[in-house]
């Protein structure tokens, strides 16, 4: 992969001129624009909200339909108590600082790394060395600093590239000293900005009248899903393994959100979360119907040892080589390779790329991002995560309820152990308002403690017992009030938490990247300024067939609104165009919106019924009667046939459109 | 229609078991349950998610894409100025007391309702009167008052009743008066609640990290629309009349919703903006095709009048008689019927009733609301109004955005007219720093001003002018810097702002409101309880196709998969229930999921490959090949046939099911 993206035929991908065509058609557009726009926020106009529906569509098809899985759709508004758990209060921070003269708000990181880099780089200008432009990563975007021609001792370049190897690592505090330390000032002002505070990236409000209820807006999905596991659960007649699935909007409040599209306060999230047993390997039913599919993959240890060199190999081996961690794991990062591939993701700019230790949540095992690779450098467009059994524990432990899977076991289960056996009558009486922290100290007690309690309380007929707040710390429990013995126990069911294999779109980044991967130019001569076209795949296309009448006579009129309503009635979205501008102009705003097939109605149409159709990327031209065109579109969009297949069959036509046609 | 509501057979409806069986069956259930629930939030599972999708589904055809609406997709997160001046930030609120005792919140106009319906019940009871239960208003849910039997005053009873008949019309102070005058105490503590405040029913937020960016989640979808207006208009090549559309979530903080799925605090919404000429009677070119639809209509004159009488009368005589407002209107409101026909409405339980004067947003020239009746009574499921120029015009004006439409005159328009010409050269030096002041003042005078000042200038020589603030508040002005003419204006150009007819649906109340129409139960005879059966049409039934193995044996596992899989293919979704349960267990609860068809496998399917297809609402079965199976399915799923004619088409089936089939 080169360093800069490139279009669908690999000419240079010039952004300014994509998001030019992309807001032109109204693809997107900055929200509030006429209130002077707020960051992060952005509109769908038509073609960018119907793209959306059929990513989604697909996306509803290939994963929610083929699986069975539980669709659910809860809500975005979250109290307080449900996120305080799950530990994005405390947790879903940035640090940012202030600028103390101008009230810049900067995020400390990417503020620390921006002038670090910028003296390392000034150094290399004042030794003569060459300046390497680091690949753009969007989640770090920043203001760049200007670099001065400084050159630096051999020690501080040195201390500087191990702060920067190491950013993610510091919390605000040494971030602070950091600041301090190498006197970093913001070169808009030329102060150093204020110590970092931790500001939570979730959107706050109050729910209901009184201010006592705090909420969020949530900023995944993911929570609504788990605390609805028990109802799942026995909503599929208590069968594991399942998966759930929300799609959604989530919300984050980015400190000075500065991508596009691909960094949003608030986005389309699809999410699903796949409830297995952890015991027997995760093992996946249907894992031998992707165990072929070839992935490219950058691991964990390639991306330690400082490189970004990727490898192919298919998901089976990386499972048995414990590459990616398990079967199940494997079995979804192959079918979000699978989907991608649908929508018309450019392959070569795809890659799954594995967490690093450190990158990981503290309870995942293993990670992996889809990236695709845009002008901005590689996105993170998918996260697939086996995020253990923590979030069922952790809620389930702060509300008692039972987010468990029970099952009979097949064999029961035998266990040896020792038992503590209280009798009540006198241990009640002996320790008064002490005896639950007793027997709640006794209950803790572990095996091995026990088996030694056992031998002293046989030895002396009594036993010593640190509880803690009793007494003088210990207390002294004979044996006519307890016993201690060792005894089997017959387990007939079996309870587990199950782990969460979640992958996790997000579908503006997944929508953006597919219109830079499917953008290009057709050339130039005949003095035509390069026309930009969206080769969408027919499937996820906004609008899949443009019909134009030859000239606006009255003639063509009944004839459009006929075919227009046939193809609706076929489930095929149409728009007709019937402005005055010519034939060429008409197509050239389609190509731009990427509608992959047009149908002219010209005056042999008023003659004998017969269309044109025309092909979006080659713009060659077939013609035949109504039946056999609708037909030919109907294959196209399902995906059963392509361009060529339409052209080995039908007739071609080389007619009024020759002017397009021979650019 | 009976004052209480019945199921689809006419049986009197238990809401209680309604949502017994919803609950169970996980269509929705209270979000956050497990941490206690929040009032007013509630997630929908699989079932209600795929009902939800499947009406959404039918709203896109039935409205977007057979009219070729703009759909959008805009964010819910709105900056403050955008809603000031909207006018929600001062207007979209309830007035709210607090009782100083216990805390307890209460909505100011249901509690004086409430109380004062309360005395004038107790004063019938002590006369020995009826007292009749008003049919229940879920906009008003309130905390029923205790009645006392006590007699009041004639003169008492007359000022009580006059103030309910204007509840609507009181504000928060005049609310507060009549608290102190009548002495109304909220009964669980026996003191009155404070002076009532206003409560604005936006959840507001902080975007950013500033604390100086308020924002809100956005009550309704319109804003957002209106304000891309001038670029839907541009991506509609300058066409009107025409309409964007967009479905998503709003938001509103409800003081205490109590009222289950139909007052909640986010839900969906699918509203339509419809942009047309305000001259020429906003005629609509597809009227012809409706004027024939039959409404059931409850005007604002017979409401006047304390009735609650419908008229049954086509929508083009309601039109022409003026009743509805326009044809656009009009064509709107048909539009609707016929959309809420096609999901299975319950056409007894639906009416369109005009909003009282009153109730209208103050730029609203008429507005209708399309009612279901439902246990909770009369629900406002569908809004459908003439907004006029308002939205436009106030956003327009705040930002000075053109959010007009140009057109070109098919004959140019001639204006004679006093014009005002200022000699720049002269006039600028003449009043240096007052020069703009003046020169807006002259700008500002009417016609007949120009004429009189004309005069006046011609006679005299130079005119007097009052321009507060400059100079002693008059100014003269000599004929050598100013000119005032009578003369002719050619305008080529029209330009005007459009208005909006905006129907505009709750998607979570029509779902209710349809579950409602739906639901009925099988006979109890055989001593079973009473079985529930949600009879969705197939259009929206959240499956399409239960799929039932006789027994458990091994044979039939191969068979389950393929067809289930064949079906999926072809666009039908279904589940396979291999449980151990009985084969009418298992149809029972697809009854209840509102599943239409069922097909079980039985081991004449392993010898001959037939099928057995069984109809929910009469259990009857046909038997025949799984391609015609097939195809009598699919014809039911798109709604070209109904049960009747595939009972006529395939051989009946009279086998193992009799059990369920004879009850």
């Amino acid at each position: 992969m080169s360093s800069s993206a490139t279009t669908l035929k690999g000419q240079p991908l010039d952004k300014g001129v994509l998001d030019t065509i992309l807001r032109r058609r109204m693809f997107y557009t900055p929200a509030f624009e006429i209130y002077g726009g707020v960051g992060g926020l952005y509109d769908y106009g038509p073609p960018g909200c119907s793209l959306q529906a059929n990513i989604v569509d697909v996306w509803r098809k290939h994963f929610i339909l083929e699986e069975d899985m539980l669709e659910v759709d809860t809500t975005a508004l979250t109290p307080h108590e449900v996120l305080k758990t799950s530990g994005h209060v405390d947790k879903f921070a940035d640090w940012m600082c202030k600028d103390p003269k101008n009230g810049d708000i900067l995020r400390a990181d990417h503020f620390v790394e921006a002038i670090l880099e910028a003296r390392l780089n000034g150094n290399k200008e004042a030794r003569g060395l060459k300046v390497e432009e680091k690949e753009e990563d969007p989640k770090k975007k920043k203001r760049k600093a200007k670099t001065e021609a400084i050159k630096l001792d051999d020690a501080v370049v040195k201390e500087y590239e191990e702060v920067l190897a190491k950013i993610d690592n510091y919390g605000g505090p040494e971030l602070g000293e950091l600041i301090k330390k190498y006197d970093l000032k913001n070169p808009l002002t030329g102060v150093q900005p204020s110590e970092p505070v931790a500001f939570n990236l979730m959107f706050q409000t109050t729910i209901g009248p009184s201010s006592n209820s705090p909420g969020y807006l949530r900023p995944e999905t993911a929570q609504g899903q788990f605390l609805n596991f028990a109802k799942l659960l026995e909503f599929n007649q208590s069968q594991m393994p399942f998966a759930s699935a929300c799609i959604g909007k989530s919300y984050r409040n980015e400190i000075s959100p500065r991508a596009g599209l691909l960094r949003v306060r608030e986005f389309l999230m699809a999410e699903i979360e796949h409830f297995v047993d952890p015991e027997g390997g995760k093992k996946h039913t249907r894992f031998h119907e992707v165990e072929d599919v070839e992935l490219v993959l950058l691991d964990r240890d390639t991306q330690l040892s400082g490189k970004t060199q990727t490898t192919k190999v298919k998901v089976g081996e990386a499972v048995k080589s414990g590459l990616i961690d398990n079967e199940t794991l494997g079995y979804f990062i192959a079918r979000i390779h699978l989907f991608m591939q649908r929508i018309g993701v450019d392959q070569s700019k795809m890659r799954f790329r594995q967490h690093m230790a450190n990158e990981m949540a503290h309870y995942a095992c293993d990670c992996w991002d889809c990236e695709l690779f845009t002008t901005s450098g590689w996105i993170e467009c998918v996260g697939c995560a086996d995020r253990s059994a923590y979030d069922l524990t952790v809620h389930a432990k702060k509300t008692g309820a039972p987010l468990v899977v029970r099952e009979r076991r097949e064999e029961p289960l035998v266990i040896e152990e020792w038992q503590i056996e209280i009798e009540k009558k006198k241990f009640g009486p002996l320790f008064k308002k002490d005896a639950k922290t007793v027997e709640a100290a006794l209950e803790a007690t572990s095996q091995e403690q026990r088996e030694k309690l056992a031998k002293e309380l046989s030895d002396t007929g009594s036993i010593t017992l640190e509880v803690s707040g009793v007494g003088e710390g210990k207390v002294k429990i004979s044996k006519d009030s307890i016993a201690i013995e060792f005894r089997k126990r017959v387990e007939n069911t079996r309870e587990y938490t199950p782990n969460v294999i979640e992958p996790s779109f997000g579908i503006g980044r997944i929508l953006y990247s597919l219109m830079e991967h499917s953008f290009w130019t057709r050339g130039t001569d005949g003095g035509d300024e390069a026309r930009g076209v969206l080769s969408f795949p027919p499937t996820v296309a906004p609008t899949k067939v443009l019909i134009v009448p030859l000239s606006t006579n009255e003639k063509f009129k009944p004839l459009l609104k006929t075919l227009s309503q046939r193809l609706r009635t076929t489930g095929i979205s149409n728009r007709i165009d019937d402005s005055s501008a010519t034939i060429g102009k008409r197509y050239s705003r389609n190509d731009e919106l990427g509608t992959p097939l047009g149908i002219t109605i010209d005056f042999q149409t008023v003659q004998d019924g017969t269309l044109t159709l025309r092909d979006r990327d080659s713009t060659a031209q077939v013609r035949a009667d109504e039946d056999r065109i609708i037909e030919a579109i109907k294959s196209i969009v399902d995906g059963s046939k392509n361009w060529a297949d339409i052209e080995s069959e039908l007739p071609k036509f080389e007619g009024q459109e020759v002017d397009i046609a021979s650019r």
